[in-house]
C-alpha cells in the first residue's frame, strides 16, 4: 500500500497553488476594468486569491492561515500586479469582462475540490464538507465584487456557477466513499468542475429563476 | 429548584430555529425581488440566516458553529429555496419590499434576545453582551443587503431597527440580573422587541437625523 | 536597562486609542454625508473604529477583542455619536468629503504601527507582520465604504495609501531589526506615515495607473 500522505498533503497543496493563482488573475482583470490603481490591483487580487481560503481556514479553525505560513505567495502576488500593470501599459490592453471567464473557472474547480477535501479531512459531515467547498471557490470572488461595487456575479448571472462547485463538492464526496486516493479524488473533481463550468460558459447554460 | 439547563438549552435553540427561518425566509423575498437565479437565492437566504450567527460564533469564539452541527438546516434551507422559487413561478407572486419586513422584524426578535443571552451564559460584560445580541440579529440582513448592492435598511431607513434591538438586549440583561430564568428572558426580550419593531413599522416611527 | 514591557504595552493601546477615535471620527463624517440615522452613524463610526483591529485579532487568533476587553471604548462611541448628532443639527454643519481625510490619515498611521508590532510580537514573518498592519489601517475604512456602496478609497483614490500604509510597515520592522524599543519603533512609523499621507494630499501625488 502507498504512503498517501505525502500524495494528499501535496496535490492538496498543488490545487491551492493552482487556484489561488488562477483567481488572482481574475481579480487583476476586474481592477484592470475599474481603473483601479496599483495597490487597488493588488488589494483586489489579493482579496480574490486568498479570500476563499481565509474564511474555509476561520470556519474550520485552521491556524495557521495558507497566506501566512507561506509567506512567499504574498511577494508572488505583488510582483505579479507589478509584472502585469507594467505589461499592460506597455501593450495597450484593454481587459474585457469575458477574459476574467476562464481563470476564474479554474479557480473555481481547484477550490470546490481543494476545500470540499480538506473539510472532509477536518471530520465535518458531507454536507457542510461540500458547502465549504462551494465557500471557499466562491468567497474569494465574492468580495472581489463587493468591493468594486457589483452585485456578485457568482449570484446573479444566471450561468450556473456555485451549483457548479455544489456537484463538484459531491464528486470529491463519492471519491471518497467509494475509497479513492484523497489527491484522485481532488484532482477528478477539480477537472470534473472546470470542464462543466467552461461548457456552461460556451453553451449558455441558464439557471432556472423567477420569470422565464 | 428546576433544572433550567434543559430549558435554557432548547430556549436558545428554539429562537435561533425561528430566527433563522424568518431570516431565510426574509432573504428569499430580497433574492426574488432582484431576480437572483436559484443559487443566488440559496446564498442571499443563508447569508441572511446563518451570518450573524455565525459572527456571533466567531466573536465569541465557539465552535462548532450552529449550522456545522446542525446540517440538518442546511437541507431545510435548500428544499425551502427550490420550493418557494417553484411555488412563485406557478403563482405569479411578485414579492413588494414591505413584504420583507414581516419576517425580518420576527428573526430580528428572536436573535437578538437569544444572542444576548448567549453572549451572557459566555461570560462577557453586559454592554458587550447587548452588542452581540445586537450583531448577531443584523449581521446577516447586512450581508444580505450587501451582496445585492444596497445600503443595509439597518443603516439608513430611519425607521428603528438596531435602536429596538439594543432595547431588547438590555431587557435580556434586566431579567437576568433580577434572576429570571434565561429562556423566560429570551422569551420576553424576544416578543418585545418584534412588538417594538412592528409598532415602528405600522406607526411610522422615525429616528433622529441630520436635519429634519 | 529600562523595563520596556509597560512602555510597549502602554504604547501599543495609546496608539489603538488614537487610531480608534480618529476612525471613529472618519466613519461620524461619513455617516453624516450619507444621511444615515443616529442608528446609522453609530454602526459605520464603530466598524471604521474597531472593523480593522477585530480582523487583525481573527486573523492572528487573539483574543479576547480589543473591545470586548474595553468595553468603556463602546459607550465612548456611542456618547460620541450622540453628542456629535446634537452638536452637528445644532450648528448646521455640512461635513464635506475632505473633512474625512484628516482624522483618516491619524488612523491609517496609529493602526499601521500598531498593528505591524503586534503581528511582529506574535511571531509571525516580517511581509505578514507588514500585511497586517496595513489590513489593521485600512480594513475599517473598507467596511465603512462597503457598507455606505462605494469603492473603498483605499482601493480608487489613486492618492497613495495602503502604498503608504505598507511603507510605514516597513518602518516598524526595520526599527526593531535594528534593536530600537517597540514603543519608539511604532511611535517613529506612526508620525512616518501620517506625514507621508498628508504630504500626499496636500501636494496631489497619484499612484501610477492603467493609462496616464
Amino acid at each position: 500500500m502507498l504512503d498517501t500522505s505525502w500524495l494528499l498533503l501535496n496535490g492538496t497543496i498543488l490545487f491551492e497553488i493552482i487556484g489561488t493563482l488562477a483567481f488572482a488573475l481574475s481579480g487583476l482583470i476586474e481592477a484592470a476594468r475599474k481603473k483601479l490603481d496599483l495597490v487597488g490591483m493588488a488589494m483586489v487580487s489579493g482579496l480574490a486569491a486568498f479570500g476563499g481560503g481565509t474564511l474555509r481556514d476561520i470556519l474550520l479553525d485552521r491556524r495557521p492561515f495558507f497566506w501566512v505560513e507561506n509567506e512567499i505567495w504574498v511577494w508572488i502576488l505583488i510582483l505579479i500586479c507589478i509584472g502585469a500593470l507594467l505589461f499592460m501599459r506597455a501593450q495597450h490592453l484593454e481587459p474585457t469582462a469575458r477574459a476574467m471567464q476562464w481563470p476564474d473557472a479554474i479557480g473555481l474547480g481547484a477550490f470546490t475540490a481543494g476545500g470540499t477535501q480538506l473539510a472532509l479531512n477536518a471530520g465535518v459531515p458531507a454536507i457542510i464538507a461540500v458547502i465549504m467547498g462551494v465557500l471557499t471557490a466562491i468567497f474569494g470572488g465574492v468580495l472581489r465584487d463587493v468591493v468594486v461595487n457589483e452585485i456578485p456575479k457568482a449570484f446573479s448571472d444566471h450561468i450556473p456557477y456555485s451549483v457548479i462547485a455544489f456537484t463538484g463538492g459531491w464528486v470529491v464526496v463519492g471519491l471518497n466513499f467509494l475509497g479513492a486516493e484523497a489527491f484522485v479524488a481532488v484532482a477528478v473533481a477539480a477537472v470534473f468542475t472546470i470542464v462543466l463550468r467552461v461548457l456552461a460558459l460556451l453553451l449558455g447554460w441558464r439557471l432556472p429563476t423567477w420569470r422565464v
